[in-house]
């Protein structure tokens, strides 16, 4: 597998809906209603703001965006989302996507990358923030209403993407 | 003083306007564009889901509102924010309205309120939360660009609204 990662173009929408479907009806990583439409959905990955991209090998594979966490004196930081398509778990499509985000993030100006709200069980992401030099900086108690274990707790996670003196 | 808190009318946009807009320009404690326009600052605080209440004497002193945090499994956390007039802070009104929109939240069976974003340097607002039984469940370091201090640090404040039984 030959990972490519390049911007969103208007063509990759039916591809992209087929990876944030099943994702999104999940309801297990984001919180999302489970029954958005496609509408919506495309909406809310591809909003105001957002830099969009996709990763392909011959097919799409995965999609992430990066935009401001924040407004006004919240706008120096990133916050990013990434889902990798059905079956492709497990290949180093996440971890391309993440590298390709954090570099966007810190061409874009960003002074580092926030995620608000990652579902502790989503072990296999926490993982591979951590590995990538992601710290939790919160831990807020049963956040997220897991559909198999409940209320379970959420991480926001931080990495700097500058050196202090910059 | 006596104040009443109820629901906002569309009669009270201009006086909304006027004590959002000091808050929104001085940008030392909210994550919104300082020169935000009058009608997108009434967008952000009269937002879709929102539900917006002001305290009043004779005069309008005090605005807040309460919405679902986040979507999907993240919809039984409430969110709030709140603003008082110039020139009455340290009147009780913060108090008034925090304890209203705890009510509030409880009320629309919300089981957890939580402020993503408190400005560490903002240290009325923290004593008042922290008061109340919030507790600190994140610290993001650097978080916001403040006028005066540079990066200072953001909080995640988090207090349940129902006993673990229920």
């Amino acid at each position: 597998m030959t990972l490519s990662v390049r911007p969103y173009a208007a063509d990759d929408a039916a591809a992209l809906w087929a990876m944030l479907k099943p994702v999104f009806r999940a309801g297990d990583t984001y919180a999302v209603n489970r029954d958005i439409s496609k509408e919506d959905a495309l909406e809310f990955w591809l909003g105001s703001g957002h830099a969009v991209f996709v990763a392909e090998d011959r097919d799409v594979l995965g999609t992430y965006f990066v935009c401001p966490n924040k407004a006004g004196g919240g706008g120096h930081v990133a916050n990013a989302a990434y889902v990798t398509a059905a079956g492709f778990g497990g290949k180093g499509v996440a971890r391309a996507m993440l590298v390709h985000s954090l570099d966007t993030a810190r061409a874009m100006g960003f002074r580092a990358m926030q995620y608000n709200f990652v579902v502790s069980t989503n072990t296999r992401a926490v993982d591979t923030w951590l590995r990538a030099g992601f710290e939790v900086v919160g831990r807020v108690p049963g956040a997220f209403n897991h559909p198999d274990h409940g209320y379970v707790d959420a991480f926001v996670m931080h990495k700097p993407l500058v050196s202090d003196g910059d």
